[in-house]
């Protein structure tokens, strides 16, 4: 069966409402994952039962229609557009003997709330004459004045200003949703300028485009942070976002009965109390620091600081450090460390790493979507993230797996130093790499840019354990060893994003949400049930009126499109019956 | 004869130095215009004669080859490539029965020294362990510091950072040239944000792009000027530019015997002095204000002020106001007196102006090249400007002519309402309409966006003639009226950019630079003789090492280009004989 003729017999089914005919066109074992349009969150339904319990609750009301094939990707996969009762949608199928094996639905906009781009945008000036005309200067004056006046309340205030409150924001404005993005910093972007001096983005430039307004084609592969610090900075300007710096929300209350928030927010010496429908945390995945507690630490002679708090490694010519953790940050630390000309750097590494070469990722996991190449071939930005959403989470690993075989032979010196320096690496505990350990966990491996060849050169030296207290001057590992340390940096990684609503709402929101992220894989730091998405991110949580944003550039960008439609669609009043909610779940 | 037979034909004759041969493929009264590529200037060449002489003189050293169909555009026109000994190159054909009507030739980049872009753009950063290593901010502050003490210099230095000074910067940089711009107002964009509050461009947004970096889809149709104001500061931001605020250029020598200039620039309360290479004046068209002398202005009772000078209408309520003109600047700012609730509002007509509404401007004239529509069927920006290119300036008015008569139908009753109003409006001397008179003196239009129908309503009242001078709160027309005027705004447009050479330079320089701008069309503003392209803008002029940029924000983006690769070239060594220099031509 060609993808034509199963989309037109899937059409043919769900027009007649015979969810058994349109669950039989999958494999037993087949995938959906939604994106939005038929269930108002983002949830992959594995295999017949799943699908038609699913057709049987929404199906009525999502009405799809309008099915047509708009590309041919390979033999048996297909794109192809879909309108539902309120939207528009792109969506992915991918039929093996001539049945699908995985179908993507996503909602693209909203009916009768399309983004005005192109032929619908703005026309910038009335022409003619107005008595009274407001320029687009007074507007946006009057605008600012009445959110700080408070005679205007946004109906999303979202938490948190760098890429991912930003992204969300300008695809916010572009819906017309009133929002207002706090950002504790002086300056969008400065939650990038104010880490450690040689930091460079670790994915290429290809996969970190913000929405709307792509880099220019000089930007480089690996954008320090200071430029994308700046381009933040731009990008609010030129998308006219509202956005308040020196903003810190210092406390969130859910009023249940007016279904509103009221928010506290410090703005330089003044406090505001906001009353948005929406919360969106957009604080980063990287939320609140892991700060283990060290015995002594309050009697170290030393430094002892976070690696979100490390501004780099000048300062520190000369000196002993040690460096906490074996991940992304402790690597780039401790080189830069290196660089700066400390006397000794040595990493203490907790558990294994996944390692893998930065130009590895490039060539044989990134590059067939996100690449020049892959841009000159049509791959599109847009295209590329579809085709990534196009695959179940369940997938991924089988999928991945042969390119971490292939690279473990391209780079066999760099992993048999590693192992001959002793440091513990591997590719994820089912071998299938970066991608899932980020999926997971979101944590645990190192892109190599360098600091490998130091561990090996043992210029940065290493330790297995960890920490176990601090003294005077010396931190003492778990083997008994005694280091001596000027300073002690310890990039320990961040917590789940519910650590924010604890922080910012309360205890009680936070364990009614639950964990933030991670697929349930049944992995060590990723236990199960299964759930198929990451939890709790871009979609209603058990909290109503509270959302979670965040993940890397990429996923910022793509996601913030769901995110955004799901607010649209409740500040015009269409109807958003969730199908599902994930479970709460703890990790402890 | 195709235009591949045709292309061999002429490739084959110019590889033979067949310059006979070469010629005959023209039309007896054909036309070449070669921007840089093969003349290192821009000029049109009109008639075989012309054309031989020029290959007569560069064939040997231009060496062109590789001359490649790259699309039909229609039949008998094809746009193709070529390269030369030192670049590689655009160009465009029309034939008329087997012969060339039209031959464009654009240089696009020299070899050896293409711009980074795509694959070949910036790493970012060095991956592997550099001692001392330097961030990309480190290098940032260290370069704007060694430019500040003066070690190092800029080989280019514009003057001027509006819309202009920033494109050339921008592709400067992307050449590694090493330019400095100066601009004396507080931020970039300045010289926008100060102008009266209602304006918006009068040009449509797909006109309007910088290179590099287009405005998002989503960006108005008519630019608000405090937007555009913005989007110039972010585009100095992100593009890198080096850029000094508060910067003003008070004098400027050329020092033959090192060729390079002495500039002084008050950058604040310090006193630099420059030395660089080269010197562009990007001061804008709108050079030097005009101010007439009107006799009595001392002793004015009212406010009197130049058109660039005049904030806006707040502030005027129920005041009598004079607006000396009648093109773009004064109906904005007699309307916008007019919306700011002015008890009297007069405009005094000079001369007559071509008037022509904005919206037929984007549906007849724009349109085909600069629009959504225009953009959907793959005529992008870059497509757009050459396509505009590939019409010697020699055959514009006869194009033009058809679409006024369809104006002038369409909109028969604007124009019909003019006249009753007592208006005088034309299409130009030769009914050749706005874009003529535009390249011809750069006034003497009005882009109607509603202050016509104030005209004609008689809610902006209308004076022939000119103001004879002024007493105590009067002002008295040259007809003799007595007008009480608590504000006369004089919109009298601006000098010849040479202005600015006599101001920064010398009057002699000046001179010998003669008049910028025009073409010689022998009409009552531009004089003859004809030159065939705009005078002194974007190549070599009298005066070795002094460019001159400007124009509307199109020709800014397209002609930076040839600007900024004869710039390159000279930086490295590559030699750049110039076929031509305009003859020195001033206005009395």
């Amino acid at each position: 069966m060609t993808p034509q003729r199963w989309l037109e017999r899937f059409a043919a089914a769900l027009a007649k409402g015979d969810i058994d005919a349109a669950s039989s066109l999958f494999e037993p074992g087949g995938f959906w994952r939604d994106l939005v349009a038929f269930t108002w969150t983002l949830k992959t339904f594995e295999g017949r039962a799943e699908i038609k319990a699913m057709l049987a609750a929404v199906l009525s009301n999502v009405r799809p229609s309008g099915w047509g094939i708009r590309g041919i990707s390979s033999p048996g996969e297909a794109w192809f557009t879909f309108e539902t009762a309120v939207g528009r949608g792109i969506g992915h199928l991918r039929l093996r003997e001539g049945r699908a094996w995985t179908l993507l639905t996503t909602l693209q906009e909203l009916k009768g709330f399309e983004e005005k781009a192109g032929r619908t945008r703005e026309w910038g000036t009335e022409h003619g004459v107005l008595p009274e005309r407001k320029s687009w200067l007074e507007r946006k004056v009057e605008r600012e004045k009445s959110l700080l006046s408070g005679e205007q309340q946004p109906f999303v205030l979202i938490v948190g200003g760098g890429q991912g409150g930003i992204g969300l924001a300008a695809r916010l404005k572009r819906l017309d949703v009133p929002a207002l993005v706090v950002e504790k910093n002086p300056r969008a972007g400065d939650s990038w300028r104010k880490r450690y001096k040689s930091l460079c983005l670790h994915d290429p430039v290809w996969y970190d485009h913000m929405p709307y307004l792509p880099f220019p084609d000089h930007w480089p592969v690996f954008s320090p942070k200071d430029r994308i610090g700046d381009w933040l900075e731009m990008y609010v300007k030129v998308m006219d976002l509202d956005y308040w710096t020196y903003s810190e929300c210092v406390g969130a209350r859910f009023d249940k009965e007016k279904s509103i928030w009221n928010v506290e927010v410090k703005r330089g010496h003044e406090s505001h109390l906001l009353k948005p429908t929406h919360l969106v945390l957009a604080t980063g995945m990287s939320g609140v620091p892991n700060m283990p507690r060290i015995p002594g630490a309050e009697s170290f002679r030393g430094t002892l600081v976070h690696s979100s708090a490390h501004p780099g490694g000048e300062g520190w010519r000369g000196k002993r450090c040690v460096v906490l953790g074996s991940n992304n940050s402790a690597h780039d630390i401790a080189a830069d460390l290196w660089e700066h000309g400390a006397a000794e750097v040595t990493m203490v590494q907790r558990s294994p790493t996944v390692v893998v070469r930065s130009e590895m990722l490039m060539e044989l996991a990134w590059g067939k979507l996100y690449s020049q190449a892959a841009l000159e071939a049509g791959i599109t930005t847009e295209i590329a993230d579809l085709t990534l959403a196009a695959t179940p989470f369940r997938l991924l690993p089988e999928m991945q797996k042969p390119i971490y075989e292939e690279i473990k032979k391209r780079d066999a010196e760099l992993y048999s130093g590693l192992e001959r320096a002793g440091f513990r690496f591997h590719f994820g505990e089912d071998g299938s790499g970066l991608h899932s350990v980020y999926l997971r966990r979101g944590a645990g491996y190192y892109i190599d840019v360098g600091a490998s060849q130091l561990v090996i050169d043992g210029r940065i030296k290493l330790r297995q354990g960890t920490i176990q207290n601090l003294k005077d001057g010396t931190a003492v590992l778990s083997d008994g060893t005694e280091l001596p340390a000027d300073l002690v940096v310890s990039a320990t990684g961040y917590g789940s994003m519910n650590g924010w609503a604890a922080k910012l709402i309360s205890k009680e929101v936070a364990d009614k949400v639950g964990k933030c992220w991670g697929l349930g894989s049944d992995t060590k730091y990723d236990p199960g049930p299964w759930v198929g998405e990451l939890r709790n991110m871009w979609k209603p949580t058990q909290q109503p009126n509270l959302w979670f944003h965040g993940g890397n550039l990429m996923q910022s960008r793509h996601y913030s499109l769901y995110l955004a439609l799901q607010l649209k669609a409740r500040l015009e009043g269409i109807p958003t019956p969730t199908y599902y909610l994930d479970p709460v779940h703890h990790l402890e």
